[in-house]
Formats: structure tokens, C-alpha cells, sequence
């Protein structure tokens, strides 16, 4: 058997998509182990020991378990500098990928994780309903941000393809089961179909509907 | 006058604390400009021309306007190498930093911010009321997960200050008002302490209280 350097825990339909991806575009050495969330096996205290947060993605490495998709991201571009993932050493630039990630994990995600997770921020169930009733809006609000501002075409940062793309990919696929129709933001359309194209993502997906 | 080449807008009382703190740290030569909440000035179209998402931080630099805490961090690590604030060069410590950072910024400021910015995520007033009640029990969940896993003491990251110092020392200064006992949790307490009592700190807090 292989020695593995890296080994992602995932689960299929997750934010983990996007380390997956970049794993893979990075040419990285690594396993993928998928996490059961249908038998909550991310409460279990054996994945607990390994990642106490009780989610997905964790990226266990030769010096300790990481956690967090913008931390995820930027490590693997930083380990394999030579696969271009990000404009390691141009401070705005870097900047930029950086402003990117964080609106996507700490708005746009947590815009969709009102429509499943709301039990993490009130514990009535009525309110959790009003929660849901809202997604559609602030994920069509955060994609209109992204189409006009966010994303230059073709990739986030122009012509030069990053961490930022599979990472967008991953959300922009949400946006059907949160009720938005992503033909309304031609260049996140458009930035989709070109992802869903590319022989890695394909790879990786039928590596995880296979899982 | 002279001539600043970064110009920080923040409010008081708002996660900008981080980047003022930081770009001082660094021996940044910069400008803060206070942005006023109580006249609603995020939303005035002049600041949103500078900032689209009429939220503070926004950096404006040479370059462009850059937004998101963990961004701006790391951006002024990387413009100002050599004051040492972030790990740079090191892959798995620099991950460190952006996991903490990451885990501020999507978990424990959207804890925080359901207890006042609820209609962001709901558009029924009893709805929200129940937002503010789970409050104290998610940010206590926070800060013990911080208090037993991420704060390596003395620092963040143990014997090394960085980036990550500035944005704890912020949202733990948050706590109070949130419902929860900073004594509960002896090394944050013991951080914003120190924190507190550093010149760099009194200076910025003095200076935003004066603005």
C-alpha cells in the first residue's frame, strides 16, 4: 500500500468538495475517507478525538489535523507551490482569495446552512421555519454580490485559475436546493458549467457518489 | 499632511478592532476613518461605492479596497513582514493561523451576531427573540472549545504573538454582553488580560473612544 501524506475526511455534498478538488488539482498524494453524516458518525467519539468539532472537511497531515476550508485551501496551495493555486507571495492578490474564502464561509455558507442547521441558532421550531423561509433571498443577495463584484470570468481572480474556483463551485451548487435559480448570474452559470466539465471535478465526484 | 498609503474604515465596537490593532502591530503607516452606524453611514451610497457589502473593516489600499477580517490580517502580515505577524513561510503553522482566524469569523462572530443582527436571518420578530436566547449557550460552547483546543497560551499560537491575538482579544471582548462569564475560561481570560494591559491596545481603544 501506499504511504498517504494527506488523508481527507469528507462527506459527499459538503464544503469538503472543495478540498477535495484542490487536493487534486494540486497533484497532492493523499487519501480520501468519507465520514457516514446518516449515522452521525461525525459525533462519534472516535471522530471527535480526531477533529472536536464534529465536521467536515478534516485534513489530517504529518504535524496535526487541520480543519476549516480557507485554512484547508491556502495549506494546500502553500505545500504544492508549484500547482499555481494562489498567488502565494503578491500580497493583495493573496488578499483577495483570502477576502473571497472568508465571504464564502462565514456569508454564503452560513446563508445556506439556515435552511438545514438552524437548530444551531434557536432551539423553537417555528423560528426554524421563518429561518428556512429567508434562504432563497440571502442566497440570491450573495450571489448577485458575487456575480457584479466577486467574480472577474473566468475564474475568480481572471485568467488565472485558484483555490477560489473549486471552492465557489462547491457553493454555487447549493443554490438549486436553496431555491435559486443560478441562470440569473450568467458568469457563476457560466463559471459552473465550466467546472463541472473539468476532468478533476468529474474525477472527484464519481470518486464520492462511489464512496 | 502626510501621505498614508492604507486608510482603515471601522466603527467602535465592531470586529475592525482586529485590523487597527494589527495594522499598529505592524508599524503600519495608515489612517483610521470612523464609519457611524447610528446614521446608518455603512449603507450612504458614497461608503457603499467603497464597500458594496456596507460592512466595516474596508482597507483601502493602493491597489483596491479590501474586506473580511481574516483578509485583511493576513494581508498586513504580508505587507509588513517584518513585524513578524504571521507565520509566513511555515505551511502548517500559517494553517493554524487561518484555522483560528476561519473559526472566528464563521462560527463565533455568527454566533455573536444573532443576538443583535437576527432579521438577517429571519423576518419574524419572535423568531429572532429565540436567536437571541441561544445566544450565551453557543458563544459559551465557543469559547470552551477555544479555551480547550485552539489557545495554545500564552498566545494563540503558544510562545509566538500573530495576527490571531488581535481577533480573539476583539471577540472575547464581546462575552459580557453576549451572557457569558469570561472567568469561565482561564486562559482567555488571562489572554485578554494581557491584551488589555498592552500599550498597543490602550492606544487604539483610546483613539477610536476619542474619534
Amino acid at each position: 500500500m501506499m504511504a498517504h501524506m494527506l488523508t481527507l475526511y469528507y462527506t459527499p455534498g459538503t464544503c469538503a468538495l472543495a478540498s477535495h478538488l484542490a487536493l487534486e488539482y494540486a497533484g497532492a498524494a493523499y487519501q480520501a475517507v468519507r465520514v457516514d453524516f446518516a449515522t452521525q458518525q461525525q459525533r462519534s467519539s472516535e471522530y471527535l478525538r480526531l477533529n472536536p468539532k464534529g465536521r467536515v472537511p478534516a485534513l489530517v497531515t504529518g504535524q496535526g489535523v487541520l480543519t476549516e476550508t480557507p485554512a484547508l485551501l491556502q495549506y494546500i496551495a502553500q505545500l504544492f507551490p508549484r500547482s499555481g493555486l494562489a498567488p502565494l507571495d503578491d500580497p493583495f492578490l493573496m488578499a483577495r482569495v483570502n477576502e473571497f474564502n472568508s465571504y464564502l464561509c462565514s456569508t454564503v455558507h452560513i446563508a445556506h446552512a439556515h435552511r438545514m442547521r438552524g437548530y444551531r441558532w434557536s432551539d423553537d421550531a417555528q423560528a426554524i421555519e421563518t429561518m428556512k423561509k429567508k434562504v432563497p433571498q440571502n442566497i440570491a443577495e450573495c450571489f448577485a454580490l458575487i456575480e457584479r463584484e466577486m467574480l472577474a470570468a473566468p475564474w475568480v481572480l481572471g485568467e488565472r485559475f485558484s483555490i477560489c474556483d473549486p471552492y465557489l463551485f462547491t457553493l454555487a451548487s447549493w443554490m438549486k436546493s436553496d431555491g435559486v435559480d443560478i441562470a440569473n448570474y450568467p458568469k457563476v452559470a457560466d463559471h459552473q458549467r465550466r467546472m463541472a466539465a473539468d476532468p478533476v471535478v468529474v474525477k472527484v465526484l464519481a470518486q464520492q457518489a462511489a464512496s
